[in-house]
């Protein structure tokens, strides 16, 4: 019977789900595990600077290509990557975490190891893994350890959330079968419960016919758990208006006639704002109600009208179908109004979902952040990736346009400042592994920037040509918003910008921009060779410290209302 | 009567303890906190650029100082510093890591607050850092809070292991009695067990009256729990030889005819092995006996032969003290001392100590590991502070002789790299409050530096201006020199070092130096201008990529054997 290590299994199984590279730091007790990478025709090691970066990228790269790997050694690197794990947590991104760690022998003797609390406790970083994880286990047997990778990675990737593994160095070498490599993991969803199933779809289809002034509010989990498909057909069988959330853009495809605009609560547009809470029908799908993704929750809808769709469950008013799959369940409701009589007449949808058009007459002066969203409408294409830092950049962008066929990131649950450069190179990894000529874009302000920069050392390691727009606003606008308008703590130390590319770049090709005017703006989006993704590129967007989008502004207000627990 | 906000009360503690600087980053959750600190006269923000490097900087100053003091915001912020508490814990370092977190009222509401997992689990992370903190809690009532914090902060410095503080940000405002902080923290040891005492003292002083070859052996937490002049006293009155393992190299003056090597078990020079392993009374203070701290546990005396003094037990042979601290109890026997008559006839000390010596007759040539680590000896000084990372540096530095007054910082046990660069600019905020003169001095290698090199934006802030030693010997020489000798993994993406500084400095001085040859390190060394630490300078060193400290070597050797399982 033919043998494989147990890393090597690992590296296939992973590569089985269509991950091409593995993120991640070396440290000695993850070395002899990866070893093993080069025996897996196609994967890669991407060898990041850091692991809270390494995290990061594994998340930008889950959001592309559905499931991504890290991994760090004992104790050091894998609390490093904590934070960026825990996001993937929070914001439902499917990822393993494998984690080299000492052998079971000197765990058995309680050693006292170096990356250790020399407490003897080898336990206690798998436990606090156990916070920010669906499930968190160590290989202790080889001989149940293929079953227990394959139901981790199915469990990861089937609850679009990270799991972690923890790989004592003894074991990456220890040998099991490589025919169990023939069987696929098996990713399909466990079946709805029928009889639950059926009586919610004929509940939905019957509030869908019965509808006089409906709409659809697509948000995080659409695009995480993968039912954009579902959606449009949803949309092309009813034609009622569709909504997105600040988690949910990008998840709908806003050239259509039916987008209606971003719904944030009293921080959307007011014509956005009045015709959905109209609505005597929303269909929510994937709704994820966080205080930044709903305007510091002033949704003002009757929920009485509301059906939501989610990856576990789904409800109607008040009535909950607990372990009803959206997914499923969606196929399902579009098969059946197939079968129904619409009696829908489609409304108008808000003007205001124009209004970035109007950024055309702007020929000059300063650049600005309104004249900036709008504007990117017009860079962006079909394929297009867009990475938003928490700040000024994930609020501004909900200005822009997105025509068909852009992906977005943005981390507005978890809003951990740094997280968007290195989860934009990891989308970058992904985007290249689909096809070269797809474009990610980066926008961040110079303040989150500083916390995970050697992140661009990590592209130019994989000569990578992300466009990395770079806002200086002289320090941290959204916390002065927030609070502490010219207070000493949201300053940064200046940085001269135009060295990060000089300082990173080794022989590979880069480009660095500063643009601080319209004309200068306009004129470098209209240069075909700008348009190309064939360097590195880092432009530096110059604009004023306290200017920012007006919804930020509104957000920071509120936000401010409630830290201070006054409201 | 007179109040004061709470965020007030807690900064003044801080500051009366002899803390100066508070690390952290700014987040939505902490600003109103932060507001305080000006009000206290004397401290002062850092402003880092993330929160891991904040937290090594607090670890750093922390062993200059005797305390520190880090702020967070809650989820976000905290998970990225959860790997430099964790290093403070397993090293014996006291600090306060304080958390701005939600409002009791956000969390009693199990709002979906931004910066959580959307679980509505608010205790999650105080829950984790319980792990790695010898206390973790939350204000929950401002009637208690200053007595919490009194508690917290005693606990921290006593013990030098980290505690943990959440500040709901509805608590930052809330009054205190301003009269509280009159009556200083008590921060004495609660006193030794007076008869369990007498009896650890008298068996001591007997066993110290009837040796013949007799040792003492200073290990990492004499500096951490400061018995440094106790050691030196005890020296005073027995004359014994004196050996320091790694973590406990500067906590004893190399310049004393009594200091007797550097001992790791079998990566000691041999004569030093030799002379140690032959005593028949081994006085071990602070040991802290790590696998990287003892030679892979190559230790080979007879445990029949050893009294060890540690900062929460003592222990003769196989008798333990519980609870008897070495701090009292060392001075009492030094006291005892005085008493008895010592028959002890001072030994000669192991020639290799003075080995070092024989780098002056080196004049020219490619730069070595061999020469650099001799040679630093005939740059350092007394009052100096010189700081190795994990690597080739922190197991070359132990071939340096360390003149009187010179203070060591590694992270021997914890070992995470990235942790030296912010660790030595934190120590460089605590050297600039004791005095402008003092020098900090960095080593550290080309692929550590990645991890964590935005720290020296935080000292260009605060224009302070440590000696970065930057070892380029082109990737993770450690790592190559246990596993993967040639392996991609362990190579790094090329950085052109020069650029560092520009890009951080903003309008300060600075230095970019680089040294391949020996002609060129002694002109250095040489320059009285170089010596003063008059501006920011950054020396790249051009090492060879296999060389690498004979010891280290070694130590890869028996951790590749460790690591394998196959012992």
């Amino acid at each position: 019977m033919s043998t494989i290590s147990l890393a090597t299994y690992i590296f296939w199984r992973i590569k089985q789900i269509g991950v091409d590279t593995i993120f991640g730091v070396p440290g000695d007790f993850n070395l002899s595990f990866l070893d093993h990478i080069d025996e897996v025709d196609g994967l890669r090691w991407a060898g990041n600077a850091n692991e809270l970066n390494a995290a990061y990228s594994a998340d930008g790269y889950s959001r592309i290509k559905g499931f991504a790997a890290i991994c760090t050694t004992f104790g050091v690197g894998e609390l490093s990557a904590t934070n960026g794990v825990a996001g993937a947590y929070a914001e439902h991104v499917g990822l393993i975490h494998i984690v080299g760690g000492p052998t079971v022998n000197a765990e058995e003797h309680k050693l006292l190891l170096h990356h250790t609390l020399a407490n003897g406790k080898f336990n206690i970083f798998k436990d606090m893994s156990k916070n920010i994880t669906v499930k968190a286990v160590s290989i202790e047997d080889i001989a149940t350890a293929p079953a227990v990778v394959d139901d981790l990675i199915r469990t990861g990737y089937v609850y679009k959330r990270p799991v972690y593994l923890v790989v004592p160095s003894n074991f990456s070498e220890a040998q099991v079968p490589a025919s169990l490599l023939r069987r696929p993991i098996d990713l399909s969803l466990p079946p709805n419960e029928p009889l639950a199933e059926k009586e919610f779809i004929e509940h939905v289809i019957k509030k869908i016919v019965r509808a006089k002034n409906p709409c659809i509010l697509v948000d995080a989990c659409a695009a995480r758990h993968d039912v954009k498909n579902s959606v449009e057909a949803l949309v092309k069988a009813t034609q009622f208006p569709v909504y997105v959330t600040p988690m949910g853009k990008s998840a709908f495809n806003e050239d259509s006639p039916r987008f209606s605009g971003v719904y944030v609560g009293a921080l959307s547009k007011p014509d956005v704002k009045e015709s959905l809470e109209n609505s005597d029908l929303i269909l929510s799908i994937g709704g994820l109600l966080s205080d930044y993704n709903t305007g510091a929750f002033t949704y003002h809808y009757h929920t009485t009208n509301v059906v939501e769709f989610h990856s576990d469950f789904c409800k109607v008013r008040s009535a909950v179908y607990m372990g009803i799959q959206m997914q499923t369940a969606l196929s399902k409701i579009i098969r059946g109004l197939a079968e129904v009589d619409l009696k829908y007449t489609p409304t108008p949808i808000p003007a205001s979902v124009s209004e970035y058009k109007s950024v055309q007459q702007i020929t000059s002066g300063k650049l600005t952040q309104q004249y900036l969203w709008y504007k990117l409408s017009y860079f962006l294409r079909a394929g297009d990736i867009v990475v938003a830092e928490t700040g000024t950049s994930s609020f501004g962008i909900l200005q822009a346009h997105y025509p068909a066929g852009v992906t977005a990131i943005s981390q507005v649950l978890w809003g951990s400042i740094g997280y968007a450069l290195p989860s934009s190179i990891g989308a970058a990894f992904a985007a290249e592994e689909i096809d070269r000529s797809k474009r990610v874009i980066l926008f961040i302000g110079d303040g989150s920037l500083q916390l995970t920069v050697q992140a661009i050392s990590d592209a130019f390691r994989q000569h990578l040509h992300p466009y990395l727009f770079v806002l200086n606003n002289k320090g941290y606008t959204i916390e002065k918003m927030i609070h502490g308008l010219h207070a000493e703590y949201n300053n940064i130390q200046p940085w001269d910008h135009k060295k990060i590319l000089e300082l990173f770049h080794y022989k590979d090709d880069y480009e660095y921009l500063k643009v601080g005017t319209v004309e200068e703006m306009n004129k470098l989006y209209k240069d075909p060779e700008f348009n190309k993704p064939t360097k590195l590129r880092l432009i530096e967007l110059m604009l004023d410290e306290f200017d920012a989008p007006k919804n930020l502004i509104e957000q920071a207000r509120l936000s401010e209302i409630i830290n201070s627990g006054k409201e």
